[in-house]
């Protein structure tokens, strides 16, 4: 077993990625993780995710870890891994961590981001971050809508067809939706999240605040499991993934 | 002469584009402004900009005008020239002005937002829009430098080498620091602006801020006239046109 488990905190802008989880056709964040550590370590490493983020999401706090026995220190880790990754990826910060430590299996709960940009014309500046409806969303009807989401609950209608969760129960603890000029955040943190929950989340939530749908169809699909019952899947570059939660033993300060 | 001026409100990611004025090697705002304003018209049009902004800055609120005897409705011409416009570039708003209204003669003043990242690792996200300095700046050093620079001076000490303006006194209005997380925002006002003079400002301010000059040193400078007195020309992506100002009749509601 190697001797030391190394935790990285890393930033990237999914836009011309192909998500986080190696592939064949398009380069990934994993791949570039994966290449810049076996370059530096000198050996093939494996790097595993907390969060497989598809294609164009965004993270500011992906969490990933490998194992090694090279003595390089953290801050080495940091700037030699910075020097070899792409513009659009970096290492924000990182930590060693007990033996025990498993990016993805350790987690214990996710924060996302979904920003919609809400005014008439298109925004050059935003157009990589948030998703653009030409017209105002009713906050207030949003809310009403997020409300009965807010708990453990079966997900089975905001989840993608493809999602393999041998379950869909999930407890979501916080919905926060904000607003600064014209562009709507909505912020959700949960214990674990379905293949495209977050977005279809953000979909349904729009569709209430664009008034083509009730408040009342979150509860609706909640209670009938139906994915026809929520809405559309809200595209992928409105989506930042902020942070990955952990209990405090495998918590560190940032970078 | 044509029967109708029209002003457009422009929003650009300079990132990959060679700067406002046309040019042969490589693609401009106004090079793709005037196409796609001249596509839609069926016939070669001037687009004339306030501001020549540089290679790799942006803006959200340019200003320009043409002149035509179209009767195209002015929500026409947003929509129409937003479909015939790259992703990188938008009209946020379009108006009919009075026969006298230019660009650039009328303009009576200009706002723009230089940022700097200051955290050690870099941002992926943040990367096109902010100049990476890896230490906290000290903005009390930094507004000290500031506050000789407001007024009218002779700004000769901060105007790029190839600068043809005649002469050099301009009025600074506001400076004006401020924080958000680690984005030290520097906002600056004024009636006009030379060459690259925002830059050499953000330049100076920055190397102010990490103790590398003294706070005194734009005094300095303004005094001397002499370019080798300021500091660094600060990078063109952290540079945003934010607005220009005219007279109110040459004003208009945003879009």
């Amino acid at each position: 077993m190697a001797a030391r488990t190394i935790k990285l905190v890393l930033e990237y802008d999914g836009t011309d990625l192909c998500g986080w989880q190696r592939q064949d056709n398009g380069p990934t964040v994993q791949q570039h993780v994966e290449e810049a550590v076996s370059e530096m370590l000198g050996e093939p490493t494996t790097v595993t995710g907390a969060s497989r983020t598809d294609a164009g999401v965004h993270a500011m706090g992906q969490v990933a870890h490998f194992h090694t026995d090279s003595t390089i220190p953290l801050d080495g880790f940091r700037l030699g891994l910075n020097s070899h990754l792409p513009d659009s990826i970096a290492v924000v910060a990182a930590a060693e961590m007990p033996h025990d430590f498993h990016a993805r299996f350790s987690a214990t709960g996710k924060r996302y981001r979904y920003q919609i940009l809400t005014r008439r014309a298109p925004s050059p500046l935003l157009r990589r971050i948030t998703w653009h409806r030409p017209r105002p969303l009713d906050l207030a009807s949003m809310r009403a809508a997020a409300a009965p989401l807010i708990g453990e609950h079966d997900f089975s209608a905001f989840r993608a067809a493809g999602c393999t969760a041998r379950h869909a129960r999930r407890r979501i603890t916080a919905i926060d939706l904000t607003t600064a000029g014209d562009v709507v955040t909505i912020e959700v943190a949960g214990n674990a999240f379905l293949r495209n929950m977050v977005r279809i989340l953000a979909g349904t939530l729009v569709e209430v605040g664009e008034s083509r749908r009730p408040p009342t169809s979150t509860a609706t699909a909640l209670a009938s499991g139906l994915r026809t019952d929520a809405g559309q899947t809200a595209p992928a570059q409105g989506l930042t993934l902020l942070e990955v939660l952990y209990t405090a033993r495998h918590e560190h300060p940032p970078g």
